[in-house]
């Protein structure tokens, strides 16, 4: 792929006028690709989003940059673009390496069950099973490797990257994306001890991902006891994260990776969870929630707030109190000295009575 | 499926006096399935176990529900059982979703190696791998895309779920159930450091797993350097569960969700770890012993002690210090005053002298 | 296999002079395995490598012992080594279960793709999907229901074991081993808030494995935005690792279990992180620093230095905290006597005035 750099400010939407040159030898010189202000080569463009990394274009081997507001200046050609968010994620998909495109079809090792639609322009992959009752919407593609169970419906644009297990009773939107080796509706860790021993209890439930959820590689979703384990629409799921049976996920939640939701546990839209954060069972975490990286929540969490720490405690107080804690050695000598100085004083009080 | 009240009460062994109506008009209603009470249809059965949900029972469309004691005014049918969680069990292995059953046989596309012995009843799935050497006692079902290596022996009444992979030399009991994309018998993280290398150290022993044992999805069990790693028989192990080489669980023990346990460490009975907790390598801890979530044992834990934080202590140690380092930013305000007031007090004594 | 006491110290280079015996009844005893002190066998031979283990080894059954320095006074064989460790691994090589030899060839059911280039003397398993453009080199196998994405390119001597999938454009170098389930190439999990949704940021990097890394079971890499995340020769990664996009890990690091490393950061050589450590986004950790278990790192860590806690303070700062903090409920009571202490003291001083 390639693209002058006229040709590209035009595609994405940059003012002509700031390019800082209407030089054609200029606007006519190649982007072939885009990289980082560090590494970005003498064909590739390049982009910066904040002051931090100004400095370092001076030195830049980029041919242009993209830029949310003019830098003055600056020797290099200038894109000028309303969102620079939007036009790096497009600019990226310009540049982004040909694979060759996935055709729609059945492959012919693939296991399909008796009673399961399967709509125009799916693809499934080599080896892939899918048990009966299954459904799958238009234009969806089930890689190789896959297992899909009984009765799971999947819906349009869906893509399941390689070895994805699906259990029976699943419904997921349209526009869902499940990387690979991850497993859906797995039996959820429900037991009663009852007569000594460990008895599970059945999880009758299912699991429902909702449209533009993309679920992350090696990630578990159990099914529910009852009704359903939800992953709300738009919410996104990194790598290696754990949701337990009956966990409700509003929308366009971030989860991070190696997160636990305990069972049954409620978020509202919108909630953050940093890497290794873990909810425990039935508690709400209010919408635009964030709870930082390792935290471990024990309790209900009001919408807004942000939570820190083991237990987790909002996070102007725990930071507070891990300011404190790092002045406590010093606290703890003060401590001893006052408590010489007072024992003087008492004693120089008994002299005198 | 579908039952009367007066058959599910029988059924149940709920005491027929106590269901509170004797009318036939009542006891003949139908029940298609079984809820929480408030999610529960006006078709279905629900249950409470505490004091928590009575006051929702009111509102509840539930057409009768299952108490562990009558509850008295209540305008509802009760059934009442001696054990809530038993009843619970076997009411929702009535209502559960009717699947397809397994059908014994072996896949035409399962490629058996040399020298392997499966019993009656078993079910191997598509593209399942089984090595020399393996056993599979009667009625074990092996989904589709697992992998069995050489030597590996699985009991009776088994479930391997899709894309498990069983490495060689490994021995499961009767009843071990284990979810989809775990892996048992990786070889584990046991290296030395010679002539500026890592150099890893051969994993000669296996993994036993005795009966009952259910495991997860994507967990990880490593072999043992010597002997094997060990996982008693009737513990329950959650998701993406980290067990290392060499590690010995006693019976009925409970790893939560993404629990880490370090080589060579053993586990009493009945131990239960809360999720994301961790035990550092070579250490014990005792029959009956919790770890609350996410905390990180550093030593051995005596019999039924509860531990938590990081480095773990017993817990209400552990409860009492967090307890003072919430107090931490007060008591460092009142340390400031109390060093004013002494410092006050001398100078007064300075004065007198 | 057996070997003669005479037999395994010429095979490990023990001095003959220090075996404590020169009978040939004693030399000519036969070895069928190895194993730990308590442990061992009467035919086998056990090792101790520190004092610890000395007072068990009067107990031994073991036949002979393999020790770095001659112990005074032991009634049984020893075999004094150079390298305790290196001595280990050959013995257990020695004495490793025999598995069969994986046969060079591909399977008839692996599923190749044009354009593809295997070496000679690579094993490709059963349903095996390999998709176009990938390269392997000599002897590397790659066991069954493994996924090979489109342009990825594997060294020689490499292993990948049952189901491990390598998304397109990743480059493994020689002698590298992913163990099953671990999934390689993921997209990462970056996205842009755009208009009110969570809008995925395109990867076009991907994944640099180098020489002699070894990878556990199920763990995830994520390919990078642009260039490549990099895992650098000899560096060992544990089970259920998280590595994010854009990270760089340096030479012979060691990863343990289900750490986590966010976008962007930055591993030294030698970088030893316990097992549940994380590191934020965009840090760097110096040569040989080492960060203890569970863990959480939020700044750059200077080379060689040891790191605690969340957030992760230097060690020995840390400890000092957590020791004053163990401390702190009897510093609250310290705190309310010396209040009062204080007060007795000001009215006595207000008496006075």
């Amino acid at each position: 792929m390639s693209l002058t750099i006229a040709q590209l400010a035009r595609q994405l939407g940059a003012d002509p006028d700031k390019i800082g040159s209407s030089s054609s030898s200029v606007l006519s010189k190649e982007i072939t690709g885009v990289g980082p202000v560090t590494t970005a080569g003498e064909n590739e463009v390049t982009f910066v989003s904040g002051d931090k990394y100004k400095a370092a274009l001076t030195d830049s081997s980029a041919v242009a940059v993209i830029v949310p507001e003019c830098i003055e200046g600056l020797d290099k050609p200038q894109l000028v673009v309303k969102n620079i968010n939007a036009a790096l994620i497009e600019v990226l998909n310009i540049f982004a390496p040909k694979l060759k495109t996935v055709t729609a079809g059945i492959d012919p090792t693939a296991r399909l069950a008796q009673n399961i639609k399967i709509a125009e322009g799916v693809s499934v992959g080599a080896y892939v099973v899918i048990d009966d009752g299954v459904e799958i919407g238009p234009n969806s593609i089930i890689t190789s490797g896959c297992k899909i169970g009984e009765n799971s419906k999947i819906g349009n644009n869906c893509r399941l990257d390689s070895n994805v297990v699906i259990y029976h009773n699943c419904r997921l939107g349209s526009n869902v994306v499940i990387q690979a080796n991850s497993t859906i509706g797995s039996t959820g860790f429900g037991y009663s001890f009852i007569e000594g021993v460990h008895r599970l209890i059945p999880h009758n439930g299912g699991v429902i991902i909702e449209d533009f959820v993309e679920i992350g590689a090696n990630c578990c979703i159990d099914r529910a006891k009852f009704d359903n384990t939800i992953i709300g629409t738009g919410t996104k799921i990194d790598n290696l994260v754990h949701i337990a049976h009956n966990v409700v996920i509003g929308k366009c939640c971030m989860i991070t990776a190696q997160c636990a939701i305990a069972g049954s546990s409620k978020l509202g839209n919108g909630v953050v969870m940093g890497g290794q954060a873990a909810l425990r069972d039935n508690i709400e975490i209010g919408d635009g929630a964030m709870i930082a990286g390792q935290s471990g929540v024990t309790h209900d969490v009001p919408a807004g707030q942000t939570m820190f720490g083991t237990p987790a405690l909002e996070k102007k107080e725990e930071f507070r109190i891990i300011s404190a804690k790092r002045r406590l050695p010093d606290m703890a000598k003060q401590m001893k000295q006052l408590i010489k100085r007072v024992e003087r004083l008492e004693a120089a009080e008994d002299d005198k009575e």
